[in-house]
């Protein structure tokens, strides 16, 4: 398929960090499922289109990168809220992960996807159960993921791995390479230094990510030290696996050495202001993060600590956070943001044609639409892309060239039948739990 | 008019703090203004109505009220983006605030009327200038506002008094008691004791509230000390300020002392926490306010520091918020969370018939969309509408017992119209601005 946006205002996306580039009166050339031409309409090359699309009042920029999320969990949305982190874990969601099958985890990976499509995310970064099952969604859906089997391993028994291992060598780079795979070790607290070694080795070997969580709490850091006798981003370091690409969840509790590592090491924090500071992790220090030079992406976290899959939530939040935090109102420009939404979670999944929307870059985008009462005047467009405008703004969203969702309607997914499941897939899973109670 | 809406869950509002109640299987029945019926619709009363709403897949609860905004800065959003505060009022703020004319304002305050009513607010408490022009398009476009010509005085005379007041003579309880007035003396840094002194007393005889900004930031607290020798709560309470009826904007900067002031004189605080992140003001205690008993409502601010009008992001930000700055998830509930958005802003309007959907009480309402991926699956429902609804799920917002926005449409408004003129509004304010400047 060889498709034409026009009338658009364009924004390429976010290499620097000064500011947001746009460009007015544009159009964009997508052939099959790669860009040929991004810029002004005027003088763009004749092009034969089988489908134009007009993107009248509409901003087109590149798709969104949700970089830490486990999609299924949609089934758990509002599970245990308002719960300390313990009992959150322990009474409210590991239970009801147990009641899982894959018909369930089928549908609640759909329900996701949806809700991502609709907010225009294209892209998203997953540690999880039932991969195989997830893979085989993502490949029907249209959607582009980095999966990881969740490892833990309290025994050195290292069971985990081998799940994790097989599952990368089945699917990744299928599905016309929208479909990769990480290794995803939980965390240094749920996990050996003989099963790390052993994730250091292989995804080495297969040349993989690694996606882990990383100082999320207070009591992460300290139970770190009391084990390991010093701070997770010092001990993955000690072990090597910093020198492999790293996609860090959460950083939360960092100091400033464990800020030098990260930033050495080229490590891809996650962050997820929302889930931190809905289960009372705290506030991640990503101005001082960005200023030192580390690489900050964006992520929603499950639903059950969020509670929605609305990236556009995370992009408001983040800027706003370190500003009320530090008083400092000049910390983390738009152009910053925008780029942790977007470039750096697209880097961070292995890819160097995806973030940006430029000749030979994959074709994931998103088009929003200016013509809101929220969106005007639209005299400081960066400003307003940022903290005026709403996820529900988003009206196409295309990943790989292919128009996934568009005003209110879904191609690859039955949004009637998912929205109908959902209740009653929750509904069955509580049931499951209650039994296994009784 | 008589109004039936049938086949909702409905939620009547929260008088308590410990939970949000809901009903399902619900209907409304609405006499011309007030509700008459609201609760299952088996076993409701006979009711010959003239128009039907069917709900279906809807949430019916109170509209929202917004506590504290400045409506016609829709034509500033974004304006001094990411400057220190004094930059953003002085170079940024104020000089565009003298472009000011009556066209200019009509058409921005229902710019901002028409972002509030799609998001679901039916009442706002505003403090700005043109405050007869506001009125006469609120009388219009059917909104219910309190409003308050913004009194400054920093030479003792008093100027802007006379305006304040005959504005709340002209329109207090005018266009069907849909419009209220209060004082309005900008703060303890923009005005004098005379002022202050006068305020008291006019207040107290028309009976009529006063709206305050109050410890917005660590400087005003120092000023106040500076030139008080004592915080600003307790400068207004010398003053005899708080015996009346007054609606506090921000309180960030409280000591518990302060705090025991705005809790034993009733005083509403309007928590602000978007716009006080944007400008870097800082967090406002919440937790500790709401422990202690004080009346807490939310308010948007005007869109230059936040940079809209959906109150929504407030509802999810502010129990976040104070969960991740005090490291305990358990504080700040969703009772509490929505009784702040509707009922307490309501109370602080002076309403006794608002806030709640009850018989006898004026119908302000609105209809969420729960048939949407991020509201299911509907687990809990507490949760799911704090934390994972959007503002764009309103379907339907009701005011004085009038649809005034439904599915896209407005039955007051030229949305067209007033979009259109956003830009050229914006942009005739920044020529004049240069002009004057030249």
């Amino acid at each position: 398929m060889r498709t034409r946006i026009t009338n658009i205002l364009l924004t390429p996306g976010v290499e620097g960090e000064s500011h947001i580039p746009f460009i007015p009166d544009a159009e964009i050339q997508i052939d099959v499922n790669r860009i040929v031409y991004a810029g002004k309409a005027e003088g763009a090359p004749a092009f034969a289109a089988e489908e134009t699309i007009d993107g009248e009042a509409c901003l087109c920029m590149p798709g969104l990168v949700n970089l830490h999320t486990h999609t299924p969990m949609t089934y758990l949305r509002s599970a245990g809220a308002d719960l300390v982190l313990a009992d959150w874990l322990h009474k409210a969601i590991f239970p009801m992960e147990k009641q899982w099958d894959e018909q369930l985890i089928r549908a609640a990976t759909d329900l996701g996807c949806m809700e991502m499509l609709r907010f225009g995310t294209t892209a998203f970064n997953d540690m999880y159960f039932y991969t195989d099952v997830m893979a085989q969604v993502i490949e029907h859906n249209g959607m582009r993921a980095m999966l990881g089997h969740g490892i833990v391993d309290f025994d050195e028994s290292c069971a985990d791995m081998d799940e994790g291992v097989a599952m990368a060598e089945k699917w990744n780079h299928a599905a016309d390479d929208r479909i990769r795979f990480s290794l995803a070790p939980h965390s240094e607290g749920a996990t050996t230094p003989k099963l790390l070694a052993k994730v250091v080795q292989t995804a080495g070997l297969m040349g993989i990510p690694v996606h882990i969580h990383v100082s999320e709490t207070d009591a992460d850091v300290k139970g770190c030290w009391r084990r390991r006798g010093v701070t997770p981003p010092a001990y993955l370091e000690q072990l090597g696996l910093l020198d492999l690409p790293v996609i860090a969840a959460h950083c939360v509790w960092c100091n400033d050495r464990d800020i030098e590592i990260l930033r050495k090491h080229k490590v891809t924090i996650a962050h997820n202001p929302i889930s931190n500071l809905k289960l009372a992790s705290g506030i991640a220090p990503i101005a001082k993060m960005l200023k030192a030079g580390c690489k900050v992406a964006l992520g929603t976290d499950g639903v059950a600590s969020n509670n929605n899959l609305n990236l556009w939530e995370e992009i408001k939040l983040m800027p706003l956070l370190q500003k009320g935090v530090t008083l400092d109102p000049t910390v983390v420009t738009p152009a910053q943001t925008l780029k942790t939404a977007t470039l750096r979670g697209a880097r961070a999944l292995g890819y160097n044609d995806l973030g940006l929307l430029k000749p030979g870059y994959l074709a994931d985008l998103i088009l929003v639409n200016l013509h809101t009462p929220q969106m005007l005047p639209a005299t400081d467009m960066e400003s307003n892309l940022i903290y005026a405008v709403q996820g529900s703004d988003v009206r196409l969203t295309m990943v790989n060239g292919r128009v996934l969702y568009r005003d209110g309607q879904y191609t690859t997914l039955d949004a009637d039948t998912l929205l109908r499941k959902a209740g009653e897939g929750a509904a069955e899973m509580r049931r499951r739990l209650d039994a296994s109670r009784a």
